[in-house]
């Protein structure tokens, strides 16, 4: 039998991801401990107990009297540092909700990279888990917020409205994209990424000139006015964040594109009309599992008989809460659903998934470009908004970072369409089509 | 903002899938109604009232006395022949369970081409379902069997020892693959299409040579010999088919293989060892929805710390049953899951998804090659099996054909891996690197 299939045997080479290499942090000086009380002998053993059952990990822990303790047999490569015995007590009783807290406020540190810290930590916390059940119930996170419209409004608010000027800082300077980019080829730039990271987008919508899109939840309008201008397309954008939408609409003016590009400042129950394709980023985050129904009923309400659709949104392998600080301190009302709890939103209704994505690492990428901006203007940030405030980003970045690396997080896009939709590609080889570098994109 | 993305703006074409032309098929002679009985006034009522119901279908309805009935403007493409009273009332009462029956054993006919009858019909049901939701509780299908290990040796020895004689006359000569094929470029054949399929599943895998592979249903081994011969890996393959079971293990000696792959006659859930890969292609749905669990604690156990999956098979976009007749006739016990459920068997354990590919349409293209091999070789089936036996599996594929066409199925292909593993390839784009075709292979 000839093989006309095409392949060439064995030859699957795929380009590895280039995970950036983790660098030790500067050393927290060893003079701001404070060593005036002394370390019990019931607190050591209690301290080692805790390090047998997070499974020997590659971690020091240096107490307040500049005492440290490390599992037996191992090798430090970082130290939680804890200042005193109220930080140690309270991190015991739930390291979900205090370890953020305590961080922000100095309470505790990390000596060496405090994503490598981060990274050990978060998987000695999944072999605690699992080798004391009751953990799970002690530790357990809490429940996020309701995502009512008015709730909804607030934490957006909360999130969005700290003004651009602070995300203008590490964010790219192509689109403001605030969700994950996408980097297939080595040594690929943040601004590279997130450009790629709409086209790989709009290839999946196979969006044609004069296309009528809708997107929920638009941020800046960066992805908004890239198709209008890339891909010739119509679009209404739907965002709670009336600074982002004030940015928006000025970049469409500047673009000359506010004929093409409406910004509407609503939440996306409100969305209307009908539309060759639907997309949203980085939303469904918010949206709050109680109300996948509703988004779904959306979706089916807005999209044309042979419309395509495409959610991108961070996600889980297991149904799990957000980690309890995160949602108080940095997202309110979050949450990342499994791809089980994303098919609630597309199975009640005729819709059918043409191809999910996991974009895991390609977050690590966008985060780690996203810190090392951050780092570069902290000076600037904490005296806008003070040292806690730095210290409260520095950690979620890192944090995002670690979860992302050891898998505790994903990222999922979900490319849908109508189910009678046969007008389909024979494969999806021309997502990967090479195409010349282009310069005249006029960008901003 | 220079973009060095890499994209070419709006260059997405995507090469269109080729789906075959429908032709009639030669059309059943009008002397065979029995023309004594008159059709009453109210039948032809009652008929017009379906007609209504299914939205006006563009297909005729003839009756035993050879008068034709069809919706007030439609221009009919096929005709459903009705030879008796009693036929037309069965199928009223529940056309899913009856047409099957009623079509096998010719009590009613179809004129033109089935495959384009059966997709105006599903279009019509659906319609009807919609417009009259008291009709889903009539119409209703049977709950599938359940999947025991006994029931499951049953079913599979009803479908799959029918024969290696009957299915070698219309599945592939590479790789007896009863799975549906992959057509990415135009003018594949069906042999070329199997191949390809099973390169993709392969690269999907990132089988590297030396690796230890766990089959879990295996049919007659294409597979499994191929992923030995082709990417260098030993193979341990479970199927609970006798017949299959022999096949495999003699092509494996032909072939030199019979150290590296491993034949083994029972049931998934005695699958033993650790391995760097699980397949299993085609047997989800004989698992069944009830067995879900234990189905991912059998990949759980056996999949190593770095281990990647891929489950290929068919399902829906909403939970459904399998046609009645298809269940009670063809497949025995089998149910097609949506992607929903299928996160049924892996969300429960450390199992991470990277990809998800809906291949609905390749279906189509594989079902159509299968089809023409069948009618070639019909008169000889018929005379081995029986007429009756012949119209069934017409019936079978041409209804297959038009469940893919309409959207009604679908063809899930599911890439996992273990959630920590972060040596992964940093695009798709290895999955569609072009490769010079070669004839070395060696295949049967």
């Amino acid at each position: 039998m000839a093989d006309d299939s095409g392949y060439a045997v064995r030859e699957h080479h795929a380009e590895p991801f280039d995970l950036p290499a983790l660098v030790p942090a500067a050393p927290v000086p060893a003079s701001r401990y404070s060593k005036g009380e002394a370390v019990t002998r019931l607190e050591r053993r209690i301290l080692r107990t805790i390090l047998d059952v997070l499974g020997h990990p590659p971690f020091a822990i240096a107490l307040w009297n500049g005492e440290e303790i490390r599992a037996l047999g191992t090798v430090a490569r970082s130290a939680l540092m804890i200042r005193s015995r109220a930080a140690l007590y309270r991190l015991c009783l739930n390291p979900h909700v205090f370890l953020g807290e305590l961080y922000t406020r100095g309470d505790i540190d990390v000596r060496g990279d405090l994503r490598v810290f981060l990274q050990d930590a978060f998987r000695a916390y999944e072999t605690a888990l699992a080798r004391r059940p009751y953990l799970v119930r002690l530790w357990r996170e809490r429940r996020p917020r309701r995502g009512s419209q008015e709730a909804s409004r607030a934490h957006i608010r909360h999130h969005y409205d700290l003004g651009d000027g602070f995300y203008r800082l590490w964010l790219d300077h192509a689109a403001m994209q605030y969700t994950c980019g996408y980097y297939p080829r080595p040594g690929m730039s943040l601004e590279a990424a997130q450009i790629a990271k709409m086209h790989h987008i709009c290839r999946k919508l196979r969006l044609r000139p004069g296309e009528a899109v809708v997107e929920a939840g638009c941020g800046w309008g960066g992805l908004a006015l890239f198709m209008a201008r890339t891909y010739g397309v119509t679009v209404t954008a739907y965002n709670l964040s009336k600074g982002q939408i004030e940015y928006a609409r000025k970049r469409a003016a500047d673009q000359g594109l506010a004929e093409r590009v409406m910004f509407i400042e609503d939440d996306y129950r409100n969305i209307r009309g009908h539309y060759d394709a639907f997309v949203s980023v980085g939303m469904l985050e918010h949206v709050g599992a109680a109300h996948y129904r509703a988004f779904g009923s959306v979706i089916d309400r807005c999209l044309k008989d042979h419309g395509r659709g495409l959610i991108h949104c961070i996600g889980r392998n297991k149904a799990y809460r957000v980690n309890s600080w995160v949602e108080k301190r940095i997202f309110p009302g979050t949450y990342a659903p499994t791809l089980r709890e994303i098919m609630e939103v597309l199975e009640p209704h005729a819709l059918s998934v043409l191809d999910v994505e996991n974009l895991r690492l390609h977050y690590v990428r966008t985060l780690g470009d996203w810190l090392a901006r951050f780092e570069h203007h902290a000076e600037r940030v904490g005296g806008e908004h003070g040292e806690e405030f730095v210290r409260a980003w520095r950690l979620y970045l890192c944090g995002s970072i670690a979860s992302f690396t050891t898998g505790w997080l994903q990222l999922f896009q979900v490319a849908f369409s109508r189910p009678g939709l046969n007008d389909l590609p024979a494969s999806r080889a021309y997502l990967y089509a090479a195409a010349p570098p282009r310069a005249d994109l006029g960008l901003q």
